[in-house]
């Protein structure tokens, strides 16, 4: 929120102590992630572009060699904590109410639900946002946007802060592609111009199509984080 | 935005006065279309869902006997304003920066680049966002909220406070139905469910199927709205 003339300072304060309020949430998740080599990532996205199935099919290739966990964000209902406790992963939601993103606190409470010293890799499933999230550290290792097909290409230009904070991009819905004006190539040079340090996944979760790189990628992080712990 | 503890009283106070302060700019802005008999539609989705491509659609059914022009928040580019002036409708851009939602004063300040008087139906196309903008009176005539298939069909049951505040709920993009999971009976009985209140309508933009009955809404509202002027 932004207000102007008189109250503008005062609400650029008050954001200002939220955001250091959340910093130090953040910190505390990072250093206790750390402690049991927990790879926690953040995942962010409109409404609708996919986040719950992608986790189900995300855990469901990985769980052979890791162990996941989710902690899912919504205002309402626990619609997407079922689906993932139905196919048998650990899973913890999150009810915002009317707030717009999860921010390091919420996440930090769901921990009593979740066993870290048990979890590989720990995924957020933040509130469907474009915007508001983008502002909220939690504490992660790795932050990924997931962006649908059926969103059109211009979605980076239009909305950049939370992709120039993206560590990797997933282009999900690929199986839409013959039937929707969504121009493939265009969506990459868009990506290229806003967010060049974020590595680029395409796939469909619906048909499986590129989910092993996305998969692949995840591995060789919690890899990294393990070699660095 | 939400804090807790101590800072949570001031929290408050400030959105308490945020939304005061907004309230005042809507009604000024309410009282200016009704002095024009402008009919006001403020248009929310999330990020995708094809709200630009609805109204270059829509304006062109409606022209031959209403003049329509368009607000259009985003974050940033003019890429919506573009192509709407590239349909030949009067168009500004409304760039919010970081901003989440469009607020009555952002409104207030496009008007003077819009000519109110020779307006009939001036579209507000807010920014795309599922949550923020649902606190928001801009001080429309008609709040609609557009739906894509693509984004499932449980959309309302999780995001309930914009749908429970809408006039008129739109789903788009029905050509996609045999190729995706989205079961429209499911997502009509939730609408049910969240928003009894609101009127509904399915179509296609890519097709046209469907947008007649909209657009015959659209005309209806107008005139409803010079018989109460």
């Amino acid at each position: 929120m932004k207000g102007d003339n008189a109250m503008g300072a005062k609400v650029i304060t008050i954001e200002q102590n939220i955001l250091k309020k959340n910093e130090i949430a953040a910190r505390e998740n990072r250093e206790l992630f750390r402690k049991h080599s927990v790879l926690a990532v953040n995942l962010l996205s409109s409404p609708g572009s996919g986040k719950t199935t992608l986790l189900v099919k995300t855990a469901d290739y990985l769980k052979k060699n890791l162990s996941v966990a989710v902690a899912v964000g919504d205002l309402q209902t626990e619609v997407d904590a079922e689906r993932i406790h139905q196919a048998g992963v650990p899973v913890v939601q999150i009810n915002t109410g009317t707030a717009c993103h999860l921010d390091a606190a919420m996440v930090q409470k769901s921990f009593s639900h979740i066993e870290l010293e048990k979890t590989d890799i720990l995924f957020i499933e933040n509130v469907g946002n474009l915007v508001c999230p983008a502002t909220f550290d939690l504490g992660e290792y790795r932050k990924v946007v997931l962006l649908s097909t059926a969103e059109g290409e211009e979605k980076p230009l239009k909305y950049p802060p939370i992709f120039q904070t993206a560590d990797c991009i997933c282009i999900n819905k690929i199986d839409l592609l013959p039937f929707i004006d969504f121009n493939i190539v265009k969506c990459r040079e868009n990506l290229h111009k806003t967010c060049p340090q974020a590595l680029t996944f395409e796939f469909s979760c619906k048909t499986g199509d590129g989910l092993q790189n996305w998969c692949d990628w995840l591995m060789h992080q919690w890899k990294v984080l393990q070699d660095e712990g």
